[in-house]
């Protein structure tokens, strides 16, 4: 069969599953008016942040493009655009599914009871799933189709996966500033001043707080994992030719074994219409029949092409640790830890915070350790040098189309929860939407590892290429141009992970006072005879977030160049190095030390401990309020950043 | 002149100072019965402390140097005992001054004004400042001296280096865990429940907290500091017996640095018994004048030696390096982030956290990055290899006896106050007490950022003997093996700040427990007819303290003997530069973090915001309680951690 024809196969494939799940969506009727009415200030609230970002990010797109006009010629500034473009489209196509299936969700809890409430979410998580996975398949393997044998080919990948970056740097920078200043907005002011419930519709910034899920932890997410795909898949494409130029097998591996994920991906999700679980089963069980299509369809291509089996090792690993680390996360953000944290906050809030700083801190070791031990058995058993690395992170990130689907079905639970509430559903409705959201956490836990595992691997992947392409045969932490650049990139995610918990700070403050003059001033709010001006709380999370997402960005793009101008590419070789590990590092600290805080002032809330309202509640309260900004934002900017870094390294070294 | 007659004569010089400063100190007479015995207990608590930490040290001092007799023979063995009790000794005697000069301090504040009570308060951190520098100095020498010619002198220089490491490490995580449990427990009971003020008699925890100051920042800070100031001579040492062999100038050259420092900072010391300024102005005076006479001296010996000027570069690098970090911290835990912070205290704990760990992260990259310009400019200017850069680490610490002199300052003039209010001195000579305190506090914000500074220049000037010694001629960061030992040893710092954090979390709860204990069981103790049982909580804390400070020890000390085993030489490397990188930006983090909410904290307590018992001094007492084990635990043990698995790896290539 014809390479191509596979490949587009694949993506017909993908595009199908998208719409057969639209389709599937758009078939259930909304009948509750007041339902439909919440949904649609949702979903308009989404939609417009998405369409304000698009434009600002436009702009930014425009003039790097410029740049790249003028340093490498339009072809390559053309496949940026078409790059970033493509970044968009699976964010907004994932982010309609999902202001679709929320309200949906909670008429199936309603109607029709809990496991077709729960397929109906999983469905708008697998749109945004399956979408980012066509969109990455088709970007990488159509500029392959395009410009296969031409000599720009690298320096054509790296601009598509540029654009990729840019988007998500933004898209997860702006969306996390988003989500927790209605987060935080919401919760300080309505919770705990106002001392109305979550979710209750007298909170002016309630719809902001559902918006804010969808846009940082759907379109956020989405835009993340997306652009470790397409990284992971271009610089291993990179590395192939410059490493394997007379083996055009090594070259396009990588984009059959994305084909091989995105069918076995579909395999995973159909299994869930076959068979018929609990809800947490019927998730785990997804994933692992779609990770056991793609390892038996990976064997079978390897002996099919005569390719050699060690090759299969590096994929194998690359999953197994994506899936380690996601354990990981969800013991330190879940297990025995989270009841000790609670316990802390017992003997206040000072102490729950020394304790769950500490809990992230160690939550580090262990994943580090594995993500070392996955690189060095895949380099060693991938064939002995950085290709096997490289595959080990497309291995990872192949089956994206199920791992996006579960990650991305979280959000929508919690959305279809806070609908259920604000329409007034009732407890029955409200306990099944509860105990969707509940798996949604753990998920998004999971999520989370998985998340920072696959930008760990695929910013290696991107630092191999990048050391292929300068031409370094050795990067020598002996040389002090070396050294230093690597203690300037660890300093660099230090930096904007200050600026981004600055920047949530500051729109929550806007957030909060907004609400305090909502409460204060609009008469009869309190008792129910007047509605909130929901639309001017969702306007300043969307400029908030905007105009904070900027100086982060700029940061990061122009560090790279700056120490490339001054101290050439062996410096900016340590830079990446160092970038990456105290990113990954901090990453991991911050999300799962927030994601702690979090479950313990949850586990507190459903009664342990003296329940809502006790000392030990507030104190958890303090917590979960410092870990947001840590998990929602600075960390997973931080996932971004180490890759964003990268591939302008890249672009560096190209010129 | 003789080498050896100068550099004994030198340490005759700084033997002399610290004899003549005990003198002046023993020569006041405490003439107040009640304040003579608070002082007793507070010396008596104090040394109970060192008995007992040197009695566990001696014993994983026996282990070790069993270990080393069984695998390199007796006389590096006794050699490192020796370098072990190197190490007490300045800190013993520097106890001793601390406690004697804590309550003269407060005896002449009350008698003879603000100028002789601050002249007291200086000459007992001067004990100790010089003994750091003497002892130092004496056994580096001595070592030359005895075995200059010697096949292993690197080998030796490198055990009594060990012997250094091993104990600062238990001093620092033992102090900093005792100090932090007594002031949280003193402050949370106290303060806090009880509602009485700090340093009040009745509180049983309030022995325990003087003492705290004492065994934390006067011997754990002083055993750091000795530590850095030899292992920075050591492995230059080391590294010009690679490098030059030919060239014995080069070799003794850091020798003669350090002796030139010491008569300097005597220079420095005697400048402020001649000249009489404002207290604050004195503390910086002396510096300025110990710097300055050094570097025209170092000049003035290179021109005699005919050795290259450039090496002056590079000392003086070193030394401007060691300052302006100093005053980066001082800006961030004390200037206008400070202010900032403080106002965040008014929207509740949970900003002023967020802002704080935010602060904590920015502060870490100027820091950073000078250090990064005085590694590259010391390598350029320095002759273009890794002595230059060992070079600067020498010139930052030559002047240790005047730094270390104003470090100690800080503790003893904290003392003196508790001891005037427990003593009931009143008012004014309160005021004079504060007034020294509130100088220590910016003292210590320096010292600390000189402690961070000079541990990674030592850390470095360690690596490069360490990769000398290895032969490794390049540390390929290409290479996996060294790319997973960077992995390795960069969560180190963050699993042992982990640890700590929690030590010090479990020692303050026993003391919480204890001093709850008492209020309520001891009749007539709030009414003060009743004394508290304070030699009690000096022993939670001595236990407590010495209990947890075993596992951090063993984990960093076996975590380099592990990877060299398991994945050699390179991976070793890696793991050094890993732990390096992650370890000082952990503890720039931490230690700014820390002094910043501290300082919030005050800014509050002094008036601004509402002052003591509004809403916003609530948060910023939280804050103050999280910073506690940042500061003055977890982040000085990282210090001495990047120096400690330095020095182990040097010891393992030598097997």
């Amino acid at each position: 069969m014809q390479l191509y024809t596979v490949l587009f196969g694949a993506v017909a494939v993908g595009a199908a599953v998208v719409a057969i799940l639209f389709m599937k969506i758009a078939a259930v009727a909304v009948t509750d008016a007041k339902a439909a009415k919440i949904a649609q200030a949702i979903s308009r609230g989404a939609m417009t942040f998405l369409k304000e970002e698009y434009k600002v990010i436009a702009l930014v797109v425009a003039v790097v493009a410029s740049a790249i006009v003028y340093f490498l010629g339009s072809t390559p500034a053309i496949i940026f655009v078409v790059g970033s473009m493509f970044s968009m489209v699976p964010g907004f196509i994932g982010m309609c599914a999902a202001t679709h299936a929320n309200v949906r969700t909670t008429m199936e809890a309603k109607n029709r009871g809990e496991h077709a409430a729960f397929l109906m979410a999983f469905f708008g998580g697998g749109v945004m799933g399956f979408a980012v996975a066509t969109f990455g398949l088709l970007g990488v393997a159509g500029i392959m189709y395009q410009f296969g044998g031409h000599k720009d080919i690298a320096l054509y990948l790296t601009t598509f996966s540029l654009g990729a970056s840019l988007v998500a740097f933004f898209a997860r920078v702006s969306g996390g500033i988003y989500t927790k200043s209605a987060d935080v907005g919401a919760d300080l002011v309505g919770k705990i001043e106002a001392g109305i419930p979550e979710d209750d519709p007298r909170n002016p910034a309630v719809i902001a707080d559902n918006v804010g899920d969808c846009v940082g932890d759907t379109a956020g997410m989405g835009a993340d994992i997306y652009e470790s795909y397409v990284g992971a898949m271009a610089s291993t494409v990179i590395l192939a030719l410059t490493l394997y130029p007379d083996k055009p097998a090594y070259t396009t591996l990588p984009l059959v074994l994305a084909a091989i994920g995105m069918v076995s991906s579909a395999l995973g999700l159909l299994s869930n219409l076959v068979l018929r679980f609990q809800p947490a089963a019927m998730l785990r069980n997804a994933t692992y029949v779609a990770i056991a299509a793609f390892l038996g369809g990976v064997y079978w291509y390897l002996g099919y092409k005569g390719l050699p089996i060690p090759l299969f090792y590096a994929v194998a690993i690359g999953c197994i640790a994506g899936i380690s680390i996601g354990l990981v996360t969800e013991y330190y953000t879940g297990g025995k830890p989270v009841e000790r944290l609670a316990e802390s906050c017992q003997t206040g809030a000072a102490t729950n915070v020394i304790y769950g700083l500490a809990l992230g801190m160690e939550s580090v070791v262990l994943p580090v350790m594995m993500l070392g031990a996955a690189v060095l058995l895949a380099y060693t058993f991938g064939g002995g040098d950085l290709y096997g690395i490289s595959l080990a992170a497309v291995g990872m990130l192949s089956t994206v189309g199920i791992t996006m689907t579960v990650d991305a079905y979280g959000p929508i639970a919690d959305n279809a929860g806070g609908i259920s509430e604000m329409a007034g559903f009732g407890k029955p409705v409200r306990d099944i939407t509860d105990k969707l959201d509940a798996l949604g956490n753990t998920t998004a836990a999971i999520g989370k590892g998985f998340a920072i595992g696959s930008a760990l691997m695929t910013a290696l992947a991107m630092f191999a290429a990048y050391a292929e392409k300068a031409g370094l045969v050795e990067l020598n932490v002996l040389d002090p141009w070396v050294m230093v650049g690597m203690f300037i990139g660890g300093s660099i995610p230090f930096w904007i992970s200050a600026l981004t918990m600055r920047s949530v700070g500051r729109a929550a403050l806007a957030m909060v006072q907004e609400v305090r003059r909502q409460f204060k001033t609009i008469k009869g709010l309190m008792e129910g005879n007047a509605e909130p001006d929901y639309e001017r709380c969702v306007q300043i999370s969307t400029r908030a977030s905007l105009r904070e997402m900027i100086l982060p960005g700029v940061l990061t793009v122009l560090s790279p160049v700056v120490v490339f101008v001054i101290f050439k590419e062996k410096a900016l070789g340590g830079f990446l190095v160092g970038a990456t590990i105290s990113g990954v590092m901090l990453a991991l600290f911050m999300a799962n030390a927030g994601g702690a805080w979090d479950n313990a002032k949850k586990f507190i809330e459903a009664g342990a401990l003296g329940g809502k309202g006790s000392d030990a509640h507030r104190a958890a309260v303090v917590g979960d309020t410092i870990g947001d900004p840590c998990k929602d934002t600075s960390g997973p900017a931080l996932n971004i950043l180490i890759k964003l870094m990268s591939v302008v390294a890249l672009l560096l070294v190209s010129l």
